[in-house]
């Protein structure tokens, strides 16, 4: 009769929070998607019926489809738990299954769970805030929910970290458009690919050269003066490989 | 021997990270500020030792002896949690530790927790982005770490929701310098004060109304079309109360 849409985090399931785990554990059913790790899916209680929509035929793809089948599922089972990688309600489409869901009559709660807007950075050594160096951080992702390529000239700020999600494509309009703007082409830029995963690397660049620095998805990239801080690249990198 | 640097998320004790929960048991000693709830210490293991930070004379507000101390215990005790609320590296100064760590030779971990700039709107019912409304945020405080009153007017775009800690002293000047900029006095604003606590309140009013309007920190302010939103209020303040 509840349906919990949950954030999984980042991948490293230690990342997840008490009440995800628990509610992974109590769950009749779960509903995830491409995004979330194996190691997060072994939490799941041994009952439970788990769907992945990220592979189901007719429901990959379709936020449509997918509210339909949150609904179906309330109706069937007291705990439902919806878990989407990071948090549900930055970006990821959280706030349209939860107006979907109570559109339909059916409770909805909210867990949030850790972006890796802001742990990709921190595993990779970066603060995204620093005393002289950033007073705030913008998070946004490389193309809009309704899949156009946002202008990034409207976030240019030197005093502002910028982290970019789902950028890796538009790295090199990302780059010039900043640029436009007025960001220096020496400010400073750091990749982490596969945050908080034993695989987690970090790439650093200039601003000018991040259009022709090879990167692979799924990255987080952040451009700002602190992107040159490495405070615990090394120990974290062991850590995520189990040392 | 190694000091852990641990975010402990916006105060719900089910909210902290499978990891900072385990190292919280395991540790020989804690150091802890101010922010951090008295349901999240009652998990620190029974043989530790508790150090509060805020309370104690001398380290109050001192930022280099809070280092000091944090180097001294390290050379004493295999298993130093430091922890602070919310993320160690968004804001609250984390990375400065760390250097002062690094430099006198302390291995530094850090694990990320969640900020109440992103669960303080989820927990109101308010997704950050969302489709055709946000697609994207801007999180700062309402005064820099260098304790300078900081010039929102460059913050002001109707595409990003602004979410702005600490500010409920300057909320008429933030109000006013984002009108100023541009922004729509109609744009809608809500206030979460005591995110996560049983005692959360959300106050919803217009940019125009903010600074006549009574909030008490500690909030999270959050300016944007999303603030409208209501997704999961009584929900979720029913699951905070222990409903």
């Amino acid at each position: 009769m509840t349906v919990h849409l949950v954030g999984a985090g980042p991948g490293d399931p230690e990342l997840l929070t008490l009440r995800a785990a628990r509610l992974l554990k109590e769950a009749h059913v779960v509903v995830h998607d491409r995004l979330v790790s194996p190691e997060i899916l072994q939490l799941i209680g041994p009952r439970a019926r788990v769907i992945d929509v990220g592979k189901t035929p007719g429901l990959a793809h379709s936020q449509e489809r997918i509210n339909e089948l949150l609904v179906d599922l309330a109706r069937e089972h007291d705990v439902v738990v919806r878990l989407k990688g990071g948090d549900p309600f930055v970006f990821g489409r959280g706030g349209e299954e939860c107006e979907a869901l109570r559109a339909a009559g059916v409770a909805v709660r909210v867990v949030p769970g850790i972006t890796s807007a802001l742990a990709g950075p921190l595993l990779a050594g970066v603060p995204v805030t620093h005393r002289g160096l950033s007073h705030g951080v913008t998070i946004v992702t490389g193309t809009t929910m309704r899949g156009v390529g946002i202008d990034f000239r409207a976030l240019a700020n030197a005093d502002i970290t910028l982290v970019v999600l789902m950028g890796v494509k538009r790295r090199a309009t990302l780059a010039s458009e900043l640029q436009e703007a007025g960001l220096s082409p020496e400010t400073a830029v750091a990749v982490i690919e596969r945050a908080s995963t034993p695989r987690q690397r970090t790439v650093r660049c200039r601003l000018d050269e991040l259009g022709d620095t090879e990167v692979s998805s799924p990255a987080v990239i952040m451009i700002g003066a602190v992107a040159s801080l490495a405070l615990n690249d090394e120990f974290d990198v062991a850590m995520l490989r189990g040392a």
